[in-house]
């Protein structure tokens, strides 16, 4: 594995890990009813610092390969996409609008996927736990916004629309 | 050119541009002092159209040339900051936090330039407009900054650092 690929693609991670710290879940979140599997708080820095390492080592070995052009071009979409989440979702909480954030990233990250394993067994294999991650992510985003249709700021009569949340 | 590859790396840039949707200037940055030289209101999405569009053309062009891995890794890095500026500038209204991620976003824009113009000088040119917006976009913010330094939000003393701006 070529390592300034490696930290290249580390440094990409840099924006969304940056966003988690930026716009942090805070009261509002912890107040919403969740469902009976969410995960604990602090396994969402756990399990996106190991996604984070993940995702860049499978690009960076993925780029070693002949014709891991367009799991590369995806890669760009789905690290995007994980950057755009966090700020719809906690900054905003347009809960409904996050929810069709998340779907257009698990395409991303499902489609890099099988763009990596055309190339190279392992790039491929080193993005499912990533997948596995955002499915949970979706049902939880997805959950969160059934059990509190109230807290979602992009329905309608929310008085969304102006920028930054009240 | 590859049109595959072009509308993949043109789809992440769908992430920045909704944040321009979703975080608008609105009241608070058209009542903010600015600087003479501040480009229009119109000059904005026309820029940033023509430039995810060189963007996705340059990453297009510069995946057909061996040795192009940097400059792919380079543009996940430029994509990913660029969608996080706008929320910390028109979300959080963090305006200092703001010129650092412009800052990073410049570096990142100047070194994928520099990778595509190894491999490719059409690649390369079309990331020079970029630059020289990124620069203006960069000197705004720092002007915008200095103009309205109690408008930041970052600064001490703010009541910063609760996620969603007031």
């Amino acid at each position: 594995m070529d390592y300034a690929l490696f930290f290249t693609y580390l440094a990409a991670c840099v924006a969304p890990a940056m966003t988690g710290a930026m716009f942090p879940p805070g009261a509002w979140y912890q107040a919403l009813r969740k469902p009976s599997w969410t995960p604990p708080n602090w396994a969402f820095p756990v399990a996106w610092t190991t996604l984070y390492l993940l995702m860049s080592a499978a690009a960076a070995r993925a780029s070693g390969f002949a014709g891991a052009e367009l799991g590369l071009a995806l890669w760009s979409v789905q690290i995007a996409f994980n950057t755009l989440w966090t700020p719809v979702f906690f900054g905003l909480r347009w809960m409904k609008v996050a929810l069709a954030v998340l779907g257009a990233l698990w395409l991303a990250v499902a489609a890099t996927m099988i763009a990596f394993f055309r190339v190279d067994g392992w790039a491929g294999a080193m993005f499912l736990p990533y997948l596995v991650w955002v499915t949970v992510a979706f049902a939880l985003n997805l959950s969160v916004l059934r059990l509190n249709p109230e807290a979602d700021a992009s329905r309608a009569g929310a008085g969304s629309g102006t920028g930054a949340a009240g």
